[in-house]
């Protein structure tokens, strides 16, 4: 018989995908749903990547590099330089979305059944680019308790194994929010040393860091130079998620040689989609304060909401648009569910992406849900009312 | 130490690819290079998918559907039925560019170490995609003794193993410029039903058929739906190369639901790039009739000259824009090499694409190239004129 492959049938579908269909049917009866279960920003993208795209001349749109346009990828280089990590141009593979870039740092770095040790809970399609790698996640469990800070050493060093190749971390991270110190990265540079392992760190949300605290980037580590690896984004800081550009980085020569010879497979990066990420490169600090200003007072207005329902506790995080709460309740995924299919208030509901999801231990995260702060304020000031009543008269717990 | 994966440090470069640096070194030296390796057309992209791009009037570039906008499914729908291939749009996974379609077939085909059939010369990254998805490439031979015709039944059968999921073509052929008959696509259906495999086909070259010939794809084989893919592009099409899209295409729901799993781990397909791609349908058919009358005629003339030149063979291709020649030499990758290293004549030279890199049997075609017809017609002449001093010249046979 004719079947799909066995990898794609135990690929779990995405976490907040499954519930799609419920907000759907729910929608479709008249009650309008709150999205806090996505990561689409709701924020215009700068106008000078729009305009780029807009006033382009192009008349036959070929190929580009493989590893993307020599322009952009200079462009690349100033704006880390002025980040504190300095760069050249064959540092960089543009990638089709920091998702790419995931992919082939997996293939790169890492054979068939080979280990990377992820702190979890972690953004959920690591799974899928691992699972299509062939490689093993090893999850790192972190904790609420202690508002999802980096596990201690100890934890990461129980679980390395000779199959180990490297650790990787989100940071900020998505789902937790929670933003690594300086402190933190260091010690897991010490782990890498030690145990001679890449560090891979997914930062695209760098450009979303609160309360005055600056990002440390991975990139930024002396003497490590060899084993960091960056994977980015334009998705989140420009408010460009449909372009579909990011990049590979790494200062390893014969890693970056490696990696060319997937993005050469696939041929290249888009041609207007680097047009647009390489002039919203210029976009003038004035956009980044009002987008940067506008999730701070989101984020404040939601986590002071969520801390002030009964049994709720969220910390409040320091980085991306996401925060990771605990329910008075012992099933984030029934509730989930719940309140797509039975639940309403003044013709409203939410929906909201259980936790479960980005944990890859079993049973961990059952009684929390990840929020994100993407709506407008009034939009959020309604769902989170919406929420609260919604946990008075939830009985399934 | 730290390494580079095992996988990684296995995988051919790209065959034409390898040749680049020495290219650019001619170039460096003042030396005029014809390209006849690659597959870039100089074909303008159709005023109405510029248009689109250009007049777009978006302003947060989000996310699009994972399996791609409906709107462009849609016109997909259309385009299909007009060929005679009935679809609906939730047999459609837009994807990023025919590239990608190729990798998500054999993830959801296949599980790590199954066998896919291809009969050989074959597109080269098929051998990337094969090794990041960890399935094996078994080749079949075809022969230029019979213009790569479709190899008998009885050389796929020998091949077949417990392992062996799928048969895999490329319709119209490239390196190769075979356009397979509708009696050897049904020779296929047979061994496909026989087997219990599934048939991939790559069909990205489909409006390419020239003398009359028809396209027939896979997808019109009846009674098949369930074992039939289409890996489509619009690439070539519309010389659309830079928008990255492509399509994997399926009436088995169960794969269909499959792949999706990996088409959402990536998140989308580009927003830009589905603009142009959409609005290409509108193409004219004046469009096609003049790319195609470009293309017969520099086919023509190509291979004419080509077959002027003494121990030189070309097939008369039937599609796609390459033909793959026998050279008289016994290594046409060092005659490559020796074209841009050693050779010139009027401050001209040319690169080809040596065969070998199309093969997956070791050997084979050493005394082949692959030469596109993607230059105008005064700079093929050039080209060929070259051609023919150097194989004159040439003394490493
Ligand atoms: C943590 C994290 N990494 C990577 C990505 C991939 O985004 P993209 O492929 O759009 O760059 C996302 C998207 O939500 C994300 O949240
Ligand atoms: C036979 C064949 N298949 C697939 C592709 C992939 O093209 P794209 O990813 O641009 O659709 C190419 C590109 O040259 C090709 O020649």
């Amino acid at each position: 018989m004719l079947t799909v492959s066995q990898r794609a049938t135990v690929l779990p579908a995405s976490p907040i995908r499954r519930l799609v269909p419920y907000a759907n049917a729910a929608k479709a009866r008249g009650t309008k749903v709150y999205h806090l279960n996505i990561g689409q920003p709701d924020i215009a993208t700068p106008e000078c990547a729009l305009q780029a795209v807009r006033e382009n001349r192009v008349q036959v749109v070929s190929y580009t590099d493989s590893a993307g346009n020599l322009s952009y990828r200079e462009g690349l280089v100033e704006y880390y330089k002025k980040l504190g990590i300095g760069l050249e141009p064959r540092d960089i593979i543009v990638t089709q979305g920091g998702s790419e870039a995931i992919l082939f740092a997996f293939l790169g770095c890492m054979d068939p059944g080979d280990e990377v040790l992820i702190p979890e809970p972690f953004y959920a399609n690591y799974n899928g680019f691992a699972q299509e790698a062939g490689i093993k996640v090893v999850p790192i469990p972190s904790s609420i308790e202690n508002d999802f800070a980096l596990p201690p050493v100890e934890e990461f060093e129980r679980r390395i194994t000779p199959r180990t190749r490297a650790i990787m971390i989100c940071n900020p991270n998505n789902p937790t929010g929670y933003l690594y110190s300086q402190g933190e990265i260091e010690q897991l540079g010490a782990i890498a040393s030690r145990y001679d392992l890449y560090i891979l760190a997914d930062e695209v949300y760098r450009e979303f860091c609160y309360d005055g605290h600056k990002h440390f980037s991975v990139m930024q580590l002396r003497g490590l130079e060899d084993r960091t690896i960056l994977m980015d984004s334009v998705s989140k800081r420009y408010s460009l998620c449909g372009v579909r550009v990011g990049a590979f980085i790494c200062r390893n020569r014969e890693l970056v040689a490696a990696v060319l010879k997937y993005a050469q497979a696939r041929l290249c990066p888009g041609t207007y989609s680097q047009m647009a990420a390489e002039a919203a490169l210029k976009a003038p600090e004035s956009y980044f304060k009002q987008v940067y200003d506008e999730y701070v007072a989101r984020r404040n207005f939601m986590v002071n909401a969520l801390n002030a329902m009964p049994g709720v506790y969220s910390p409040m995080p320091k980085g991306a648009f996401y925060t990771q709460v605990r329910l008075p309740l012992h099933d984030a995924d029934a509730f989930a569910l719940w309140l797509l299919e039975e639940f309403e208030y003044q013709g409203q509901t939410v929906m909201i992406a259980p936790a479960s999801g980005f944990y890859a231990t079993p049973g961990l995260g059952k009684d929390e849900a990840r929020l994100a702060y993407v709506l407008k304020i009034e939009d959020l000031r309604a769902a989170m009312e919406t929420l609260a009543v919604a946990l008075k008269r939830y009985t399934g717990r």
